[in-house]
């Protein structure tokens, strides 16, 4: 049986720590299934779309690595994915709440499916997307943060929301 | 002398957490008035009426529970109720120090008015209003958390937002 | 009905901000049982019945204040006292999930009956029976921590601790 | 590959809330190897022989599960069982430093050993073997709170140490 | 070398909590630059040059305070006054998660500006700038929560928002 | 004016992360005062002398710090040092709790002494002398958490209480 896990997300955009959990679901289970919620309650940066590409493109040449999309409950996706397990990043006791309410909530919804919680590597313990677009706006260096791929997106387009001309 | 307790909150809409708190309250004390918000920061899902009257519907036998609705600082309206015990369910860490800060401005605003906190049934400590709107619009079956008439409303109101010409 | 209070606590030695939460439950309610723990964890500095005649001694003309020492749960006791609702101060969220823990505990045990959590005064948030001790053994001044009389006693006591034979 | 899990502890004695994290690995992994801390800090109301029983006992027909002790670093345990995730239960946010802080320590020690998180059912949420021993010792019934042979294991352990010729 | 720190923040107002912070500050460094940060993510009630002014006024006779306003990364205002030493309140665990952040992400950013974190006066731990304006807002007094000058404002402000033609 | 900070704790032993704050100090102020801690409540693996000679070892080259040990109060100690700014390190909230209160209790006996928090390097943060001293005892290697001579000591102290003849 192939035991494969779905590792939910806004990753708008895929900060290191993002890829650090990636990597270390790999060690341990058959495959990651890296699932970008469409209806976030903010408005993105990136459309889906892009969230969606520019995650393929980094692990384009990991075999175990599958990207999706999803709208709707997370308890729904996981189950048409026929995926039991989700991993959730850990940093802070203000996720570990909110995490704890969502895996709870989750649990009512579908009691099959179980969300394991894991510590990213503690160098990217204060990352957060919220944070890599608060400094790219203000016009600090992301590249430390952020994949290289990523960090010249995250240029262009607010390049492009500046110059909306020339987008 | 009566003993009336005074249970603020935007209820929008009341889940099973608030059902459950109301109770407890009523072992205990003469009487809870339930006080619902009127000028809550974000754009309300119901109406401060239609939160009202939901409200009253599910207590309409019980004598001792009271509903209203109110603006302006809660430490006013207790005031003017006459009521000097407010009661507020805890359930997290995040509740706690939002409430805290609360209880101590209401006691700089009003010292003769003391805050009481209370746990719901544990198995009611990961829901929030909040929660089970967002399950809701995601398409999600929110029956375990709201009485059902509350349910039912729910599913009404979204229709209604979906579909605005049927409203 | 009288509506009293279970107040319950090691109180070694009660503090100012144990005395805030008494006063403000005599505010609200009709009266205060202080329960003294009578089989605290760790050796207690004042023997039960010291820490008992303490409190009596400062409540004494206070006549809605009774002062009991009690062994075993806490539930039992409530119970044979016919007390439907636990008092607890909270300070922080070290407390608060202590409290929270054991609170759950007690309405497993007894579910009739309910812990309401209130906050003392914030001049009082950072004070401890135990750090009142700390700083006394420490030859630290406590006139700002405890009542007259309990400072005293406590300058007594390690006065009685470090010259044993005058004891 | 077999993909078991290591799920170490003191368990003194084991609670439901242990139990309910064991079955809950069942369902996502092939197996769980329950690692039972051989030298714990305090000293323990069961030996560790008396644990790994009590355990052993419990899960006798389930075909996944090993019950086996441990002294020293448990990351040097977990190598030498070849297992590489280590499932941790977390309640609540005292539980989550110390975790994060054994786990990170671990990761330092042993950088190939995962740690995961799980959340027992909310029911357990408060529940913990000094819990559970304090109330036993105290007079209170645990049978809600560990499984029947437990309970009984806990009485006849309790009244040999208060009479302890018959023992 | 004079030593002089930085405290950043959005005053919108500024409160007894920050006056507090200042005055500490200004007991054991030799100056204090106050940094009004000049693109808040929320619209203020009080624009830039308000909130600078305000503050200007209130320390006018005390010689060590500089008030600025600053837009882009803190660091590189920091930089760019050359002062290494930032100073930040703390008040709850809310506050102290994104601080700690806050402070790592400005240590990738400017490994040589070291943040410090202060408490203010305890009886100012539940003030916060949005908490003022919200009791303003609803007509509550906040002659305890700012200096005079600013509760003046404060009401101004409230004033013309409500009938802007006089504005 | 020579602006010195108190740097107070037990160091038993000193961490690589004490090391970060002192250097951290060294950067922004004058000089360093070790204190350590000559009373600890626990027995400490070191004693004081020991604890303070490796200190002093690891800084002998560094002008500004002093090491120095101190029994009773910390307030007590920073007058007669004639240091005003008493540092500490901050990890993790169960450190920040413990640290406020100990912060509000230090201010209340002595208002002249602030104290001032600070962050070891995000890579120390899960670093702590108990998690050192029992990762030791375990037989695990803690030449990544200690500098080099600490270690050893760490080393000859544990193989000495092993062997109580050879010592």
């Amino acid at each position: 049986m192939e035991r494969r896990v779905l590792y939910p997300g806004s990753f708008d955009p895929i900060t290191n720590g993002h890829v650090d959990i990636i990597e270390r679901c790999l060690e341990v289970f058959d495959g990651v299934t890296v699932a970008v919620l469409g209806n976030p309650k903010k408005d993105p940066l990136f459309t889906t779309k892009e969230r969606v590409d520019m995650i393929r493109q980094l692990f384009r040449r990991r075999a175990g690595v599958k990207v999706a999309s999803f709208r709707g409950l997370l308890a729904d996706f996981a189950r048409r994915e026929r995926i039991r397990v989700v991993v959730r990043g850990l940093r802070a006791i203000s996720d570990f709440e909110y995490e704890l309410q969502m895996a709870l909530m989750n649990r009512n919804l579908a009691p099959d499916i179980e969300t394991f919680f894991m510590m990213p590597n503690v160098k990217y313990s204060f990352l957060s997307s919220n944070l890599v677009r608060e400094v790219a706006i203000l016009g600090g260096a992301v590249d430390d943060f952020v994949p290289a791929p990523v960090a010249q997106k995250l240029g262009e387009k607010l390049q492009a929301i500046k110059n909306p001309k020339s987008k």
